[in-house]
């Protein structure tokens, strides 16, 4: 389905929930349309375990098994799919010129739905004990240490917030911040400050994670006096920020600080023939659902345009 | 798990996939959360047969499949529900009072998710033949018209998805549009086109319905050309478009002339503590997983004011 020579009608860059959502609606329109994925279809679920709250799947779903349903979905319309890196997208009069490192693709439509990454600790045992006690969402997997102690690493409101959600579930919650005092706003300290289960480890940082099948612990380290200790949980919520992929849209669409991509209600951004969809825009929830509700709206979008 | 003299923290109005999966984030998030649905549960996917384009299921899946899988989800959670009518919404200092025809209850926050009713043709003949050979519902409907001629009324994906779910019973189906176009999706398009059985009136109205016990005849009006016609047939399906479910909401909340509630991104409502998600928000793209997506996004902002 794949031709790095023929024009499509749209290409869909990133093949996570939300790219997927959108490949299934463009195809289903009737729509040429190509999906390019730089890793794993799925994106960020494969990293998931089971998700539980995709609706349609009560007993939950792994993130690989739901990437791969849509995908036979999409595909089953006409989707096409390249595994390449997006290197640059231009505009060419009116039509978009898609750089990959598997060479170059020409669309009337651009849905952008390449989602984050996530900033990660960086220490040692982070990538041992992924899906094994360290997590990156606590909506995904707070129920999953019911009456078990947590850490939250981080101080900014994302993390503030996944703490007071663990809150609900978890036995205490230890919130570790490098500084001496949240970035949060007010409101979420003094929701924090009063909850009884959550304490905090001020200008501490995570050395290590360790356990045995799953997180038994981390050591942490006091930056202002080098003090080493070690604290006993069984979840570790790292909220130390996520970052948009959006590097090689710097200067041709307006982006926020972090990089978040900037959409009206409509998914368009600022540069006709440009739509965005999932975690990589701005005020995205980051729902695997809310993702695929912005990728089918961004298509429907598109579509409009070629009606 | 329903308690009419409780005090809930939130009740999403409306068990359609919009409010079930709200219903899924709340409850997850461990507010005690109770939806109140008038009908069946899953809403006006019940109605729609076969739905292709809800990522996740390649082979399609039944509405009332996935509503019950949906529904499934968010009982699993603790999702409490109760079959009764909305009859007002009113706010009491910081709690909201939902009347219905099965008593009273009380939220901190409420999710409106009550979806839309069909339109109507407004001609005269349709009351007097309701249930009489005029339907709003081919998935109902279609089987009691095998081996007759049918009408479908509209020109949109729902009037074609009928067409074509009507082509397997009827003898004929005669879509009348008042466009000389249709509005579907290409891929349904092409269906209606290559099946035989379905023919078209362009450019045409319904004036009058008429019969004896049950409908044997339409008239139509060319609005082009002002022609008068008549269309014998045994059944009228009429799908001309929905409108919103807020007649209890008037004065309450800003509503559209259509009647759609109008929030910001985050499905919030002018009235704080009130949130709405779905096809009965103004410019919903009226999906399945739109309406989804909204539920979700919807429940996350509500559960931000309990922590």
């Amino acid at each position: 389905m794949v031709d790095r020579s023929a024009q499509y009608d749209a290409i869909i860059i990133g093949g996570g929930p939300a790219g997927l959502t959108a490949g299934i609606y463009t195809s289903r329109a009737r729509l040429s349309s190509l999906l390019i994925e730089r890793g794993l279809i799925g994106g960020q679920i494969v990293n998931a375990g089971r998700l539980d709250n995709y609706p349609g799947f009560p007993e939950g779903i792994s993130g690989t098994e739901l990437g791969e349903l849509m995908h036979k979905q999409a595909t089953k319309y006409g989707l096409g799919t390249v595994v390449a890196e997006v290197t640059s997208l231009k505009s060419r009069g009116k039509q978009k010129l898609v750089e990959t490192t598997e060479g170059s693709f020409i669309a009337r439509a651009v849905i952008i739905a390449g989602g984050c990454h996530r900033q990660k600790l960086g220490v040692p045992g982070e990538e041992e004990f992924m899906g094994k006690g360290i997590s990156y969402c606590a909506t995904c997997d707070g129920a999953l240490f019911k009456g078990l102690p947590v850490a939250v690493v981080g101080g900014g409101n994302a993390a503030i917030t996944e703490a007071l959600h663990l809150a609900r579930f978890a036995s205490k919650v230890t919130v570790v911040h490098r500084r001496d005092q949240l970035r949060a706003v007010s409101i979420l300290q003094e929701k924090a400050f009063s909850e009884p289960k959550i304490d905090f480890r001020w200008d501490s940082v995570v050395e290590q994670v360790e356990g045995r099948d799953l997180v038994n612990r981390i050591k942490l380290r006091n930056v202002k006096t080098g003090e080493e200790s070690t604290l006993d949980i069984s979840g570790v919520f790292v909220s130390i920020g996520l970052l948009p992929n959006t590097e090689y849209l710097k200067g041709f669409l307006p982006l926020d600080k972090t990089g978040a991509i900037i959409t009206n209600s409509n998914m368009e951004t600022e540069v006709a023939g440009v739509f965005a969809a999932g975690d990589i825009c701005l005020n995205s929830p980051r729902q695997v659902v809310t993702a695929c509700g912005d990728g089918a709206a961004a298509a429907i979008q598109a579509t409009k345009n070629f009606t």
